[in-house]
């Protein structure tokens, strides 16, 4: 077990490169919010703009649009059941899941134009219908970000047994290709590779609804700006709850759209903390 | 007769358990907004929001979806004429009232649906209808929050004889079950089980629409996250007027959107006050 | 020639008395908002709402709602096209014109509905229908606030005549009921009973698009609130360009959101100015 | 080469003559926003409207109304499939291109409808569409604001070579009128008339989805207010960068709304820094 502290997110959020542009900063795509749980993408878009990715589009029930840009104008909306994937194949990072309700159609289309290249973040009642529907992860670089319920469906690990950090290694190694796990709860911890990360940050100030469609979006809004792709993932998780902990100091409950907004200014500290760490290649292949 | 105080508040206000998770915090469902007057349950959901609640779902005319999310998205909206009474099981909270304006079809399914472990606020026009149609309370732990004319017309106690507790309390002890009594006024009163409480703080610069709205949102935020139903209640009233006294030192008239955005900050202060308060169980049974 | 002074407004807007309640603010009702130029009464509203009206509602083409509610969970809206009269008959005061464009139906029912006791604010649109309908003045307590060139249309008093005080005078005395005259300008001017009162504050950072339906709002905000009429605009017209005055020392422009923002500050400060000022009976009649 | 300062920008934005009203200031059209990209003509309209635009009015998508109301109630809105070139008649400046798909006919009528004495301003996909079709320029004051590869198409001009100052120059001649130029990038250019102006100030903080919708905005901002056109233009593109560059020391990524809002106080910054400077006529014939 390491701890997941903030040098980790340190390391990973720099300064960006003076000649790079949006491009560099990768294309999201958030796939999710059916006709009543709209919010739940607005919290992933925010999460993932305020993170600073390149380009942020939200695929969703159309419903969801005039919400969406009444507070996020810097987001694309489309409609989830028109041209999904060849809106796919554009995008670098897609999440797939927040508030999608039973829309299973929309998963399984999203499961097969996922791409090798491609990270996608599965979250939500996507974990759910996966393991309802026994459906294969897709060849993709795979982040899973459950709570424990939902892990206990996909991962088929009861509840009990999360707290042995044996059991959810043993059924990461039966899962093909093996995701990256972020198993959310008041300890959260992050398993890739053969280590476990256990979150040294945070607090029952989190326990809202929408948190973890933020923390995903800044999942997102991070995969689409570092590499690689694992470490991406601890900073994000690292750097969503330092901020809420941050935050707790004067909020007896840290919401996650205020969460959102203090990105830009946690990050800027993250990336100007250690002048001596130079700027690196973003995006590069890992 | 006792003094809603300052202390009060803070007994209730205490810091949360480390290990717990949205699920202690309690689902309040949110009744209320018809076609017209949406208004009403943005300012109740943001309420309970902002207290912290755990999940906060808005059951509603869906024409009010769009700016429901545009400022909170926090929140799961519904069709108030669909699947209601599922979603009721699934509260441990139920706010209903708030805009309802005539939806007499709503109100009863809500009060057939609800269950004796449940905490049922009621608010505004529900009370009103309640009277003219000679409905009963449900078994139920019941809140009402009518402000004077609508006590004249649940209870049959006139204004000019509602400063008298001796009346309002014959009104009360001939309902069943006895609720809590939320009157509302430009000097509110709570009355629970044998005592009557005078709120000490607030004033003039609340008296303004919508007012009542965000005191009936933190009502059911507060109940879903702390116990007994009768403390939570007292904490809720007196927070929502204070903060408002607050405000008013800089504000000639304190918005309800406004007491509801200095919630956290005032809530983490009653948590921090005294050092020496323990941690409680939050939603232990009483 | 009288000044528009800071004392006028700092006697008009006093402490609230202490068992107030919103019935003792009034019910503003605006009208206007058409199918395009729902921003107008968005302005109105917010407006009227920060300026401490009890209530406010507003009636407009229902295509505005989603955005009102968005930006104003405290108003109720309703449709213009449905039960208008009946609305009109609850209100205190009324507001019409605003972003209503060529709705002549909507004006005409308004001009029959308001009633002798009632304020009517004749704004925008409003009152270049009136002129060329050749519509009369209704019965009521009636304030215009027109700019140059609706007031050459109105008044019939061509632009380059409207700097002398005596062609305005000329026109209003052949109105029945006479009205309150704001002429809206670079240079703007309250005509009322004998005085013509002339306003010292403000400047070209206010010469931007919505700016007269703020001030429109907060005539209505302040003309629910205080007593007589006559003082309430006064009071209102100066506060408006006082705080674009305030706000213009860090703003190229002062956006007619951002004063609206700043009322209940301002205001706050204006009742607190003079301790010897006593509370006054508040709406008490001329 | 001329280096794109500070000096620049405090020169064109000058304290407002006393005496000015609403339509001093220009009256900005916006064309754009299909129905999934609304968000582009929000930050079109609010860089503009917080830039000091006299009137600000949206001709876009209908289903893009409620959002653009919710955050700008200022701006006016009407559907660019209906009575589009009479609007564009009533504009002093007319902003095209932002969010607009792939609507050719929205481009075509309004390349017909303006005229000589209008500044168009032609952005984003409007530009990818006259290079598709071999549209011409037409006779007004035009200025382009392309990014790299929008500048290949329509330029004609490899992104390989547009460092290349002649080549840009060259390809600028043979356009008829010869417009001016933003050529977007990491590193901004402006060509106008037979000076090529370096941006000096900006990073890659600005390199997220949106920025070029921002800056559009305040370049119909700027000519709508500031003469000759070609100094606006430069002051606008200065001021744009300038904001982000000053919001960036607090902020990893400077969101397009973010810079939107820092308009204002920046501005009136410039107005003040030399006391020495005296008002100046705004539009004046160039």
């Amino acid at each position: 077990m390491l701890t997941l502290s903030h040098d980790i997110a340190a390391n990973v959020v720099n300064k960006r490169q003076n000649n790079s542009f949006k491009g560099n900063y990768g294309h999201v795509l958030i796939i999710g919010g059916n006709e009543n749980l709209g919010g739940a993408v607005i919290m992933n878009a925010q999460a993932a703009v305020y993170s600073g990715a390149g380009l942020v589009t939200v695929a969703t029930d159309l419903a969801n649009k005039s919400a969406i840009h009444a507070r996020l104008p810097e987001v694309m909306v489309m409609d989830y059941r028109k041209d999904l994937s060849a809106a796919i194949k554009k995008a670098d990072v897609i999440l797939i899941g927040s508030g999608l309700g039973q829309e299973l159609t929309i998963l399984k289309e999203t499961l097969q134009a996922v791409q090798a290249k491609q990270t996608l973040i599965i979250d939500g009642s996507a974990i759910t219908m996966m393991a309802e529907q026994h459906l294969p992860l897709p060849n993709a670089k795979v982040v899973l970000t459950p709570h424990q319920m939902e892990w206990q469906r996909f991962g088929e690990v009861v509840i009990a047994d999360q707290s042995r950090e044996d059991a959810n290694w043993e059924a990461l190694i039966n899962l093909n290709p093996e995701p990256i796990l972020v198993l959310k709860s008041s300890a959260t911890q992050v398993y890739l590779k053969d280590d476990m990360y256990q979150l040294s940050v945070g607090g029952p100030y989190q326990a809202t609804g929408g948190m973890g469609d933020t923390l995903a979006g800044m999942i997102a809004g991070f995969t689409a700006q570092f590499s690689p792709v694992s470490h991406a993932v601890l900073a994000a998780v690292y750097t969503h709850s330092a901020i809420a902990e941050e935050l707790s100091k004067t909020a007896y409950v840290t919401l996650p759209s205020k969460i959102a907004e203090a990105i830009p200014a946690y990050m800027q500290r993250l990336a100007m903390e250690t002048v001596s760490k130079a700027p690196v290649d973003t995006k590069q292949e890992e």
